[in-house]
């Protein structure tokens, strides 16, 4: 069993800004959740979570009803609920989540099988419909709860809960002539039993991953096919026509084998997820030929398809990734739980190779897409990320069915909201990466934090606003150890100091890695400086040429209505135009935003005119303050225009 | 029965340019369309239309195949034979449309009925699902065709059937209990009643139109709602769902009286059929709400929804208007068909309104979207008209399922050729206007005609390439005639002349009006300058600010990768570059293309390079030659980048 060193479930964050998200899952995001599952949010959809899983434990009777992975969204509440007793024990909500994890418990079968959807609904329809059915991935993600749950609270009832539904899954499929040689529709069980590789030290987990990860897109006769004309071709989804999610085998990864795969494609939650568990067994397995389709499939992701956000996923149809260099600002998908999956990914990647890119998109994806999944209220959420809306325009054109201009309560398919908070909650597995050769700092993100040698680290400072980040040592006696501190992407000259001097270090793969051994009271100064940066986009993305757009720090920053008024497309951003920080108020206290003088297209009456002009004088400008405020926290003030890309 | 005083059918074209799509309509496109209504074009789909008539005939046996409306493809390659026939006679040929015409006629139920999908597949489903099949649409076809006939020909055999045909859709519709209350869910049968109306002076066809018009939209219940719980909710189209051409009343115009509509809403195909019938019955009727009504949807449409190319219907979905402002380029919709129902409805107002605006907009429709539907060879045809295409991303996203880079043989749903030959023969009715006060000279087409009164006109030039226009006059005796000449909205300073002296004339609502008593060989002379022209969008069109498109008199230019290169968002064109202009070769001799100094952006290897970067130094730019071609013309010589407008 591998051993840790640094126990990154129980770093305590400190830290000012994400501290405030923490308790916002902590106080108003897991106990509405908790609502919702037990469907007392009047105002929104009903989900029976809670619910199916009495009905399938005999508890009650009743008809099974939500989505086919409607139990997913109890496991992610499970898992948020645990990282948030890491961060704060809460008995009253401890006792809740074991009645839940007793409930989900009481809802396994004999043989250990667990999903209430089939155990209510369709017991005899087990396992003939993986390419729709969601039955792996409901599994993956309990038991990342049951391995969470333990790593959190150290109780192994749900544990065992999942060990016994592994064990079922790892009976049922397999090489043998008596398994089923199939694999999920939807990737998730891969990286979660990875995780419950780790806590357990059983190689059956891994060499199930192994398996599954293998199997997926061998053909012919591909699997799907197979097991679709074996139940008499009956489907469950029809959203683009009969049996599409088994006919669209790219949807799903499925085309061919992963080894041969060259882009990210299909749906875009899909390839992250599956990624980031092929990454982890690539690592733990010594698998250069799958460490190589990672790095593979990786590159073709960040270079050609991510947008500036650290959002994937160009479109709403199939959730999915299109081309290369196709990125879209208005009509994008950009799935929050996709740049959540994004983020494992990178972090399996971090892990495995040690080099800031990865740290740099998971940041990317962090500050942008998954903080801004989540109004500030902590209540509302896109499950859509667009970099542009025209709010008057989505009602009536069906290119923007998809899109919302301001966040909803809780969607029919909730996986976003739940996925979020547990991301929120386990933000210290992102902070740092154990290696054998160093302990690396990927974000600045203020937290506590002990390793098993006694060592005790302190970051602290007020990232992402201030360019001022320490990191203070606390140990009994004299410790050696390689700290390797993250140079971020967007900064050109980062300083660090140590105890006051100037502190050389080894600058690998973007980390500055600094050998020595540890005094009580050693201080590390960094100084990341932010200075506001103008990003372009490469020439190849078509849909930001001739614009710019706005970064400090990691965040991104975007012009909405309420700042900047209407028709936001006729402000330009002049090249020679000087950035002030300004200190935000209200919904924006603690946070800063950027001024600007831009220049607005000024017309009279607009409506009046007619839709083309000839040969006009050069078009009348006048003068306009700008104000830029971080993407993520867009549409926090009711609908209005919004764009990141401005004209320069 | 109204008089016309100038026979619109025997209107002479010998223009340079549209005389060579007149002949291509004749040598290539009647003929390969009537192979296609045979079925022996070997790699299109196969259309089954005239099989379908000789089943319905009782000379064959089979079963109807096709859409719904797959008659009224027969009826508009009759329409076009009939004016292609006006155009150049052809015995073969109208030996070879009178055998259909016999056909259509043995295919004509006892009582008048005439439809062969039902009359082969569900006699007793007759008038029973107006909002879905197409019943009255596909009847207004061949009302048209009759007409038409009748108009080139003499003679009356169609006419006579039509008129049975109408006669007995009379008898079924109308205010009277035993009366369905009906309405067209496509309208078309509206403009084919009035001109019915004209030709046969019989004025209950008028007062069927005025009925179909008035009940449209009107409610509770529903006419759509009431038809579909009477048929048992049987449905004929699901694209979007069941039903939901019944449910979805806006899509045809069919969601409240028309007197109550502000905004051109819905298939924009079925807006313009409907406005205009409307159109016409206002002017003949004399009825003052409905010219309102028209005057209202067309200053909506012409100024918050047209594309620059007289396109209309911003969106796939529906193949329908969006919202004002709302022009998306590449996600566009703007059907030939639509664009060919937009001169049909310009031509009615300018009848109505003798203002040269509606004018103005049928040029820009014919001379751009309606030729643009066609290929140079007559082979291939556009559905869907984009202004810019970006074709490796096409196939990636669905957002562009609509999108060919490229024309298609035949369509499974073949409304645009047809109606494209069509229109290109009958361009007699749209060139000139005969009102009671003048004769309205609307588009400069080459063409030779004769006045009842004896009055001769020969219109001659190179238009729309050469800005020099010659107006003959031959009569045995002097005549007195008010001529109107157009004033294109394009032409900033037009110039007159009459025998070679400045001709002094009354500029009224864009048409210079010149009452004189003419002499023979008395010339006009007309000088309609064409210097390139920058376009610009109305400040609120969002899509293409910041961007210039080229116009040069109605001609729209755009660029194409074979003369510039791909990434043609990466071209700008400066404000102060000055045009060329440059005789055309190959596919496009006697066209003029333009060429300007422009900029390329440019990068090593960008494939190389990251997806964004900070601060670049100001992007590497260097001058490139821009060429553009006509529009129209785009998309001759195989799959490519294009784009209409282009960054300034």
């Amino acid at each position: 069993m591998p051993s840790q060193e640094l126990d990154l479930n129980h770093v305590h964050v400190s830290d000012p800004f994400l501290g405030q998200y923490q308790r916002l899952v902590r106080d108003v995001v897991i106990p509405y959740q908790w609502d919702a599952l037990n469907d007392r949010v009047s105002d929104a959809e009903p989900s029976h979570a809670i619910e199916n899983f009495r009905i399938a434990a005999g508890l009650e009777n009743g008809e099974f009803y939500g989505m086919v992975f409607q139990d997913s969204d109890v496991a992610k509440w499970l898992e948020a609920v645990a990282w948030s007793l890491c961060q704060k024990p809460d008995r009253e909500l401890e006792r809740t989540a074991d009645h839940v994890i007793e409930l989900v418990e009481a809802a396994q079968c004999e043989d250990g099988y667990l999903n209430t959807y089939f155990t209510v609904k369709a017991p005899q329809d087990r396992w003939t419909n993986l390419a729709e059915c969601h039955e792996l991935y409901c599994a993956g993600h309990m038991i990342e709860a049951g391995v969470a749950w333990f790593q959190a609270t150290g109780k192994r009832r749900l544990l065992n809960v999942v060990c016994r539904l592994a064990d079922h899954i790892d009976g049922v499929f397999g090489p043998h002539e008596n398994q089923l040689h199939g694999y999920p529709g939807h990737p998730e069980i891969e990286l979660a039993l990875m995780r419950l590789y780790e806590v357990t030290g059983n190689s059956r987990y891994m060499k199930l991953t192994q398996y599954f990860v293998e199997q997926r897109g061998s053909h012919p006769p591909h699997y799907y096919d197979e097991e679709y004309e074996k139940r008499g071709k009956t489907s469950y989804w029809n959203t683009y026509g009969p049996a599409w999610m088994v006919k669209d085998k790219a949807y799903s990864q499925a085309h061919e084998p992963l080894a041969l795969q060259q882009s990210a494609i299909g749906h875009a939650v899909r390839f992250v997820y599956l990624l980031a568990g092929v990454a982890h067994l690539a690592r733990l397995n010594n698998d250069e030929e799958k460490r190589q389709t990672c790095l593979r499939l990786w590159n073709n992701m960040v270079q050609r398809q991510l947008y500036i956000t650290g959002g994937i996923g160009s479109q709403s149809s199939g959730e999915a990734f299109s081309s290369d260099y196709d990125l879209p600002n208005d009509t994008v998908y950009a799935e929050s739980c996709a740049s959540i999956g994004l983020m494992m990914f990178a972090n399996r990647m971090l892990q495995m190779e040690g080099d800031s890119q990865y740290a740099d998109v998971m940041e990317r994806a962090l500050y942008n897409t998954v903080l801004g999944g989540m109004a500030l209220d902590g209540r509302h959420f896109f499950y859509v990320n667009p970099l542009e809306v025209h709010p008057k325009s989505i009602p009536f054109n069906h290119i923007y069915d998809h899109v919302k201009p301001i966040r909803q309560r809780w969607f029919g398919c909730a996986c976003c909201p739940p996925n979020i908070a547990r991301i929120l909650t386990s933000i210290g597995h992102y902070i740092y990466t154990q290696r054998s050769n160093a302990l690396y700092i990927n974000l600045y993100v203020g937290n506590e934090t002990l390793l098993d040698n006694g060592l005790k680290i302190a970051i602290s400072g007020n990232y992402p606003w201030d360019e001022n980040v320490s990191v203070h040592i606390r140990t009994e006696k004299p410790l050696h150890q390689t700290l390797a501190l993250r140079m971020p992407e967007w900064c050109e000259k980062p300083r660090v100091q140590l105890n006051g001097e100037t502190c050389e270090g080894l600058l690998q793969r973007g980390y500055l890695h600094i050998a020595r051994e540890w005094q009580d009271d050693d201080r590390l100064e960094i100084v990341l400086p932010m200075p506001v940066r103008r990003v372009y986009g490469n020439p190849l993305l078509r849909h930001v040429a001739g614009k710019v757009a706005i970064q400090r720090g990691p965040l991104v920053y975007c012009l909405e209505q309420a700042d900047n008024g209407t028709e936001l497309h006729n402000l330009t951003l002049p090249p020679n135009s000087t950035f002030t920080l300004l200190e935000g108020k209200g919904i924006f206290a603690h946070k800063t935003l950027i001024q600007a003088t831009g220049t607005r297209v000024i017309s009279e009456e607009p409506q009046n005119q007619p839709l083309y002009r000839y040969d006009a004088a050069p078009e009348q400008q006048q003068e306009q303050k700008l104000t830029f405020i971080p993407w993520f926290s867009w549409a926090n003030r009711g609908e209005g225009e919004m764009r990141i890309w401005v004209r320069e």
